[in-house]
């Protein structure tokens, strides 16, 4: 079976310079420093981007010598043309904070406060215009809490800070899949009783709206997944396709939306990987997170959309269990960072 | 990363012959006969089992023929130790039906009628202990009913003719995963309804019985899949988890199971294939539907268990709009082969 790409961003030709990207370390305790360490010192993103990191500089300083990294620190308090962004050199701008180092992988409030100040600092830069993307490695949500900080996770807090109501979140595996998700954090039969039709239809020209401000050239259509085993059997399995579904797609094609569906959840993810469609409309949370991370845990991306910045993210999170033991893998921050930089 | 391979069965020492396997060519205007008639002109099969297939003569030698596919037929009347069961040879029981060419990709009750009698030989030879299992190609559903067959399905008419209430389904992708199903052909919403913890208990049970018949080496626990998003998150996203799925986990491990569990659905299965679990138990269809078939369509088996024999299925159906056109792929059809030697 040949596997076809998907259509890629149409780039403008970079007439300048690679787009800046802050990439935020998340929780000091965590994964974070660590992964955003081996990723700088990884050559490749040099090739697409300037990234600057937004971290405290004796967190960043124990993890490259723990690693053996070889890389250097280049303390930066703005972002200014003269800075030459060479691979070897992590530019980083130092927040401070903490003021001591953490120990790995234990709940700290103070922990939860920094990751707080780097998405600050990293929104304020993104609103001043200097930097074209934002790439967040993972913060912890019992840090965040224990810190007072009244926002349940990573999205929540940007979509604060950027006085976003409604932030959309798509998941991407370059080449293979765009998901979408209609509804994401409550139970699942909660999420079967929000499919219906307008919000489904609603959500069409939202996704339709996000792929083309992202300058995705759109040669396949969107594809909505079914709710129902079967896409329903034709009734049998469930009414959501019949009574909400097809009315929701049939009317945004009437406005002309190139979508089509409800398609099984089983074939159409399989089919998106060979090509089928510009991005998948799935209708629950797990339908799409399985698809994505059963197939390529390490390459699946967050991007979040609809926000005044574009914000990538990596799917995992602060695996406090390996923390400071120079075992997590960079891969999926790098995943992160070449998104960023393609949509930027 | 490493993969670890699943445990594979133990299978005994090969005392005389390989297994007997018959395999039906299911509906004969589907791409059933051709997909069984390139399998069997792959010598790969003939060495884990003696193969004999159920069909009609004449739409046998269409597929040969049309396909170039270079391999004689033997049609023989009853399966005997004198059979050599050599490559390039198919080994026939010729049902005589349906008495003409049917043509390709249409609905035809003939074609379901002689869908139904080439499993009731298939069975039948079972019975007489004749055959270690059955491998089937697609039946078509419209087809079946129009022959008048009460079935809705394979599965169902299987069921029947063997007087198994409740057969059990099991998806493998060797030496990935295998996946059982808590609940199959309802809607989503009842299939949530139906998370409780007798029936979560039972099935541990049902499935911990099964994978020992099966003779596999259980190295690792089952794995039990989370019905709703990060597992129900501490009961934020939905109880079942709390107050169904953990009782019934709990129950299981205090009589002596090997079973841990939730775990999210956005895990469990990318755990799986680095070797983590004997088996995963998927809460409902599309669950693990979307695992294995996203992953690797071609690869997925589909096992019936708990019959008096042994049954493997492709997850493919007829594909009437590609029959007759020679481009059909074997490759998920000699899996199911090879899937029903392994546990024969």
């Amino acid at each position: 079976m040949i596997l076809k790409p998907m259509e890629q961003p149409v780039l403008p030709e970079r007439t300048s310079e690679k787009p800046a990207i802050v990439i935020t370390v998340g929780d000091p305790a965590g994964i974070g420093p660590e992964i955003v360490s081996k990723a700088i010192a990884n050559a490749e993103i040099f090739k697409i981007c300037r990234p600057i990191v937004i971290a405290e500089l004796g967190i960043l300083q124990r993890e490259i010598e723990r690693n053996h990294l070889g890389i250097k620190i280049e303390a930066v308090s703005e972002i200014t043309d003269q800075m030459k962004f060479l691979p070897g050199t992590l530019a980083l701008i130092d927040i401070g904070i903490p003021d001591r180092l953490p120990e790995y992988g234990k709940v700290n409030r103070d922990c939860g406060r920094a990751a707080f100040e780097y998405l600050r600092k990293a929104v304020e830069l993104a609103e001043e215009g200097r930097i074209s993307a934002i790439t967040t490695a993972p913060v912890n949500k019992l840090s965040i809490k224990a810190a007072g900080i009244p926002y349940a996770g990573h999205t929540e807090i940007l979509g604060a800070l950027t006085e976003t109501i409604d932030p959309l979140t798509m998941f991407e595996i370059a080449g293979e899949m765009r998901v979408f998700f209609l509804s994401r954090h409550l139970s699942l039969i909660d999420a079967c009783r929000m499919v219906k039709k307008d919000r489904v239809y609603n959500y069409i020209l939202r996704c339709e709206a996000i792929l083309n401000q992202l300058g995705i050239q759109r040669l396949k259509p969107i594809g909505v997944a079914a709710l129902n085993p079967h896409a329903g059997e034709g009734g049998l399995f469930g009414s959501e396709e019949i009574e909400e579904i097809i009315p929701a797609v049939e009317l945004a094609r009437k406005k002309g939306i190139d979508v089509v569906g409800p398609i099984g959840a089983d074939s159409i993810f399989n089919m998106s990987r060979k090509g089928a469609f510009s991005a998948i409309i799935s209708m629950y949370h797990d339908q799409g997170h399985i698809a994505t991370k059963t197939l390529d845990f390490e390459r699946t991306v967050s991007v979040t959309l609809g926000m005044p910045v574009l914000r990538t993210s990596v799917d995992h999170g602060t695996a406090f269990d390996i923390a400071g033991k120079g075992i997590a893998d960079p891969t999926n921050l790098i995943e992160a960072v070449k998104t960023a930089a393609r949509y930027s």
